[in-house]
Parts: structure tokens; sequence; C-alpha cells
């Protein structure tokens, strides 16, 4: 059996992605339409209901009802278990992707994987899926513990112990879902460093992806060293938090909506977590409709940058965002080869970050103009409901529970788009066997 | 005298143009403080001056005072003078540049230009920026004539032809300053099918880059061919002309405060003239401010891309962009080679097309960054300034007059940088003679 999934898979993986999405989302939507999973007498609309189930199973996090108060917890439940399959199943198939790419390639480019992993047969397969589902667990297991400790202070232990588990998936799997009621997320615990510090690494963890974590539990192994992939996951992550961060604590920091009333501490993790939660988790402990049009400006990039490879977050990743910055300062500074940590990246992958980049690029840009037709709001109130349905992040100024049927068709679109465009679109980009046999003339234009 | 000159720009080109700009400008901003300059009684203030200064000279058209109401006739004057040497003036440099750049590579790459004009001697240069002189002012004579006759229906002979000459030059340089008074532009005359047209030749005339004129005018001779940047240039401004057009037009049609009281006829001609313009004129015959801001978006993104190299256009330029799509196009289609019109592209041309992008991209955010935070008005009202300087444009949805020191500050510089970074950035990227020694070893990122 495990065998016919294999050929199957390694057949048309995109095919069976994209289908099987669909099918999680439909089947998600038609358990939510159903009377034990709303609260409130009537059913919900079926675009509402359709809304919520790419949202979970898409891991964005916009909703257009509030979670915690208008589902019953049947629905909650049902709304955390597309959250699991989504970000799990897209975590597994990504790092099966990454495997499948490389075989396609050559001998000589098994490399992180490869080795990480011994061998790509079918029990190798089975032993990295059970892995991926190890390290999530637990670590979605440790984050709930502290949650709930947390938690009990404020509500009855069962409750505590419900929230607890509800928001370590919800945020490790960066979906950006909560139930506290309200839209409120994490609002009303904006000053607590035990709250903010669990929810940010959970999401970090989420966001680095499974081969980075594996390479991380692997370093213990005194021979090995961290792959290229995982020092560039990891510092490019690192610099964008911090970088996020100051840029935000400096443009908020006498901004009575927002940051303001909060003592320096309070503020300094507040700059932390809204800087953490653009890529792409969606979490956010300040009102997002108060910030300055800067920050708002500051967080659609961050969103638009979102997280790494096979991770639980989108965005077009932080290599390709790695990748295009070498190349600007590799042109600049007049040199051929893109070099990062004195290993030099291959044309191809560059062309490749390109690529991703322009289509994500050209597909916000679209949906933006169409939504800017539809909807009756301002540009950045757009532009930033938009960047977050396709980096799957599910921050929102306030648009989501406003948008028309047909900016909530575009919107549901934008967030199934944004979760699997990017990873088909790289694969289907996958280096083809044989090469040209008949090339064109070369020709000259003038650029620039 | 020539030999001299010829061989102080061919050792630091970049240098002479950013001086020699810096020079004009601020030699204009003292003359416009000058009593004689200014219609009111006191002297206008440094800043407004300068900004004036460099908005003439990189041909930008963004006012801070009505240049038909505020100057007197001596200062139009000057004003003009600097339109006509910063554009003729970064037409010829641009072009010249092209020719060095051809040189420093090898001799199999002299192409479009050496054939265009035989050689490269002192003698070809001197040849070289007649023919750009000779151009321009036949093609502002013509259009200046055309202008006069029109203008003398509604005002006085001498009124029109000063008028008539004034926009024709105005226009040709992709400058936007009219002296029509009250900011006005050619909206008096939105439905003026002469006026239109002769505006949006001259505007399409002088975004097309000398090189490609030349090619035009030499296609008599049948045993020539258009070159393959020629056809780039021709086919990619034709298809964003239309495709603006067309979008304009949807999006504006019943829009009462721009082109819903207009009738067909008239709607065709502003729709086309709305597209036009933006790349990179900065004449408008409508209300900019009334837009749809999906059409404002649209705009935004014409006036990024803009008009062609070696023109008096800005923005990152028609080549540029075809190379990137084609990029795109090719990778999407799992092709190794960037095609067009059965040439294929060297990758070092995408690369560098990927690295002007970027640059221009990374510029307009920082820049529409910094004035979020230091002017108080809608994001999409500051990314349209900033965008328009950066291109050249010279569209306002009435920012500029408003603008804070800082503000200013800001504008002035992204319109310098706008008009020569792009074309000194590409000159510095130039392939470098020889080779690298020694290369790092390739490493593997996964992207997307
Ligand atoms: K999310
Ligand atoms: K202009």
């Amino acid at each position: 059996m495990f065998r016919k999934f294999y050929r199957t898979i390694a057949a048309s993986p995109p095919r069976i992605l994209v289908l099987g999405f669909a099918a999680i989302i439909f089947l998600g939507a038609g358990l939510l339409m159903l009377p034990f999973s709303h609260a409130n007498g009537e059913a919900p609309r079926f675009i509402d209901a359709l809304f919520t189930a790419t949202s979970a199973t898409c891991v964005t996090g916009l909703v257009v009802v509030d979670t915690g108060t208008y589902w019953t917890m049947a629905g909650q439940i049902i709304i955390l278990s597309m959250i699991q399959i989504g970000g799990l199943g897209f975590m597994t198939m990504a790092t099966l992707f990454a495997i499948f790419l490389k075989r396609r390639i050559s001998l000589k480019e098994r490399l992180v994987l490869q080795e990480a992993f011994n061998q790509t047969s079918i029990e190798g397969i089975i032993r990295l899926v059970r892995k991926v589902v190890i390290y999530a667990l637990t670590i979605e297991l440790v984050g709930a513990v502290l949650f709930s400790i947390r938690f009990m202070f404020d509500m009855p232990v069962g409750e505590a112990i419900y929230k607890g588990i509800f928001h370590a998936v919800s945020f490790f799997n960066n979906a950006g879902f909560d139930i506290m009621g309200d839209y409120r997320s994490l609002v009303d615990y904006v000053g607590d460093p035990l709250v903010n510090i669990v929810t940010m690494l959970l999401i970090i963890l989420g966001g680095l992806g499974f081969v980075v974590l594996a390479d991380l539990v692997d370093i213990r192994n005194p021979k090995r060293k961290l792959s290229l992939h995982s020092k560039v996951v990891l510092s490019m992550t690192g610099f964008l938090i911090v970088a996020g961060a100051v840029v935000i604590l400096l443009f908020e920091f006498s901004n009575g909506r927002t940051m303001g009333p909060l003592n320096f501490g309070e503020k300094l993790l507040a700059a932390f977590m809204q800087s953490v939660s653009p890529r792409t988790a969606g979490v956010n402990t300040v009102d997002l409709a108060g910030l300055r049009q800067a920050t708002q400006f500051v967080i659609v990039i961050l969103m638009f940058i979102g997280a790494s490879p096979g991770s639980t977050g989108g965005g077009i990743k932080t290599t390709t965002f790695t990748a295009l910055v070498g190349a600007v300062i590799a042109m600049v500074r007049g040199k051929e080869d893109v070099v990062l940590f004195k290993y030099r990246l291959a044309q191809e992958r560059v062309y490749k970050a390109l690529t991703v980049t322009l289509f994500a690029f050209g597909l916000v840009i679209l949906a933006t103009m169409i939504l800017s037709t539809t909807e009756d709001h301002h540009f950045l109130m757009i532009l930033f409901e938009v960047t977050s349905a396709f980096g799957t992040v599910g921050l929102t100024m306030g648009l989501t529970t406003q948008l028309t049927l047909a900016g909530k068709i575009i919107i549901i679109l934008m967030m199934f788009i944004g979760r699997l465009g990017p990873l088909t679109l790289t694969y289907a980009l996958g280096p083809k066997q044989g090469r040209l046999m008949y090339r064109n003339a070369e020709g000259k234009i003038i650029i620039g």
C-alpha cells in the first residue's frame, strides 16, 4: 500500500497536494455547516464556512466570524484538525518534494536531505514522516503545557488546558487562529512574558522548516556541521526578527493607540511579537489598525517574505529573499557569483528565486487591484489583507469581516494559491532531464 | 578640446554625469532665486527653488509652486532651459554610455550602436551628438507649430506661440511642466483631439530613446532591419500603452469625478492620455485624486516601468521589464533561455534587469516608508508621489504642494537618484575585464 502511495505522489506530487488540500477544505466546510459546529441557531452561509475551512487548512488565520464565540467546541476541534492536517501535511509534502527534486537532478546533488535521512526508499520516507510528526507533536505538547499552566491563573483548569492545546497547535502551525473571543488574538496578553515568549518560540520553530529542525537536532553529533541551507535560514530569520522589532519599536514607541501606554519591557515584548508574527503566524498583541502607516507597511514587507521552505509558514521564504539580496550585492560589487557562507549559489537557484518572487508579486498586485474595485476601503488596508492572505499570515487591519462576497472569493483563492502555489511552482520549475539541442542566437538589448 | 572631453568622460562618465547635473541644478536654483524670476514680491524659499530646479533638470515635473503663475516669463525660460539641457544631455550621455559599455566588452559585441554610427571615434561622437540635437529640435519644432496653431484659437498669437514652444519642449523631454496655471496641466483640453494626439506623440517619441529613433529613421534603407533592441522597445511600449488604456477605460468609464461626464470619443482620448503620460511624461487631463484606487495603482505600476533606455523618460525601462517578464515565462515553461524575437538574451542581461529592478524597488519602498512617517497622508498618495519622483514622472495626487521640509528633501533626492541612479548603476555594473581566478564551491539552499 505504501509502495503504491509512494509511486502515485512520485508521479505527480503537485496534483496530489492540490487535490488533497481542496478535498480537506470542502470536507471541513461541510462539517462546519452542520448544526453541532456553530453556537448560535442558524447555519453559517456556505461562503463563510468555506472561508473558515480554507483559512484553517491553509493555516492562514483570517476569519470572517470570531472563532472563540461563533463556533462550538466541536466546530473549534474541526478547525484545529484542519490546521494540524494542513500544517503537518504541507510540511511533510514539502520535505518529500525537496527529496524528489534532488533525485530528479543527479547523484552529485543529493545533499542536505539525503544526509539527514540516509536513504529515500519507502522505509526512509516512513521514517521521515514519523520524524516530522514526532517533532511537531513534541513541540506542541511542550507549548500546550506551558500555556495551560499560565491560563490556569485566569480560568478554570479544564478551559485552561483546552485553550492551551488549541493555541499551541495553532501557533506552531503558524495558523493564527485564536479562541480568546471577540477577534482579540493575544491583545490581552501584550505584556505577559510567558505567553509572548512561548508563542514566539512556537511560531519560530514552526517557521524554520523540518529540514532545519532535523539539522539542529543532529548538531549534537560532533561530526556534523549545519548545512548551508540551515545557516541561511537561521541567520536570515534572526536578522528579520531583530530588524523588524527595532523598526517597529522606533515607529510605535510613542503611538498612543498601540505601544505608547506600555512600559519599556512591555514595549520590547510587543515589538518582537509584532515582528515575529507577520512571518507568518498571524497573532497580534496590539491593534493593527492603530499602527502608523509606516509600521503597517513594514509588516506588509515581513508578511511577503514569510517563513522558510518546508515549514508551516508561507510567503516567498527566507531563502528566496536571501538569494535575491545576494544577487543584488554580487552585481553591485561586480562579482559573478552569489556567495553565501563561502559557498556560491547556482545561477539556476537565483533564477528560481526571481521567478517565485515575481510570481508572488504579480499575484499580490493583481488581487489588490481587483479588491480595490470590489471593496470600498483604503489601499493600504487592502494591500495588507491581500499580502496577509497570500503569505498565509492571518493578520488584518479589520477588512476581513467586512469583505463583500467577491472579496471573500478572491481572498479564499489567494489563501489557497498562496499556500500551494509557490511550492508546486518551484516543483514544476525543477530542472528538466536532458538539454536543449537547439539554442537561439544571442541578441542584445540595453537594460536600465 | 573635444579630444580631452572625450578622454574625461570615457575615464569616469558616471561622475561627470552626476556632478554635471548637480551643477546645473544649483545654478538653476540660484537663478530662480533672483528677483526677475518670480512674479510676486518676495523671493521663494531656497528649498522651493532647489525643488523646482531639480524637477526641471531631472525632467520630473513635480512642482511646489504653480509654474504658470508663480514664475515670470524669465523664470519659465530658465526652467525650460534646464528641461532642455537635462533632457537632451541625459539622452546623449546615456547613448554614449551604451557605446562605451559595448567597447569595454569585446569586438563581437559591437552591435546596434556601432552599426548606427559606424564608428565611435571623436568624429563619430560629434556626429552622434549633432544627430541627437537635430532629431530632438525637429520633433520639438513640429510639436510647437501644431500646439501654437491650436492655442491661437484660445489666446493672443504671441502667447499661443510661447505656450506652444514651452509645452512642446516640456512634453518631448517628458518633463511634464505646464504653464496653463493653477496646476491645471492639460485638464482643460481633455477632449481636444489635436492637443491630445500631439502631446502623446511628443511623449512617446521622447520616450523611445535615441537609438530606436535613429533605427526607425534608418529603416527607409531597405537593407537594414530593426535591431532586436528596437523591436523590444516598440512592442513593449505599444503593449503597455494599449493595455493601460483599456484598464483605465474600464475602471473609470462611469466615474463621475473623472471620465464619467465625457462622451465616448473623449473617454478614449482620456484613457490613452492617462496611459501614455505615466511613462514618464507627467501630463494629466483628468483629476488624478478623483481616480479610483485601482486606477491610481495601475498608474503607479506604469510609472515604475517607465520609458526606454537612452530616452528623456525614467523608470526601470521597458527593456528591463521585458527581460523580467521573459525570465518568468522561460522559467514557467521550463526553458533555460529568455528568447525575444528568436534571439536569446545573455543571462548577464537578465541579471542586470533583476538588479536594476530590485534597486529601484528597494528605493521606492524605503522612501515611501520615510515619507509615511514625515507626511500625514494616505499611503497610496505617498506611494504615488514617491514612484512619480523616482520615475521622473511628475504626476501627483496633490501631495507635492503640501510636503513638509523633510518630505521635500526626500523627494528631491528621489528625483535625482531616479534620474541618474539606474544609468550609472547599469554602467557601474558593466562586465569587468578578466575573470575570477578563484571560484567558491557550489552550495545548495531550497528555494520557495
Ligand atoms: K498564519
Ligand atoms: K516627467
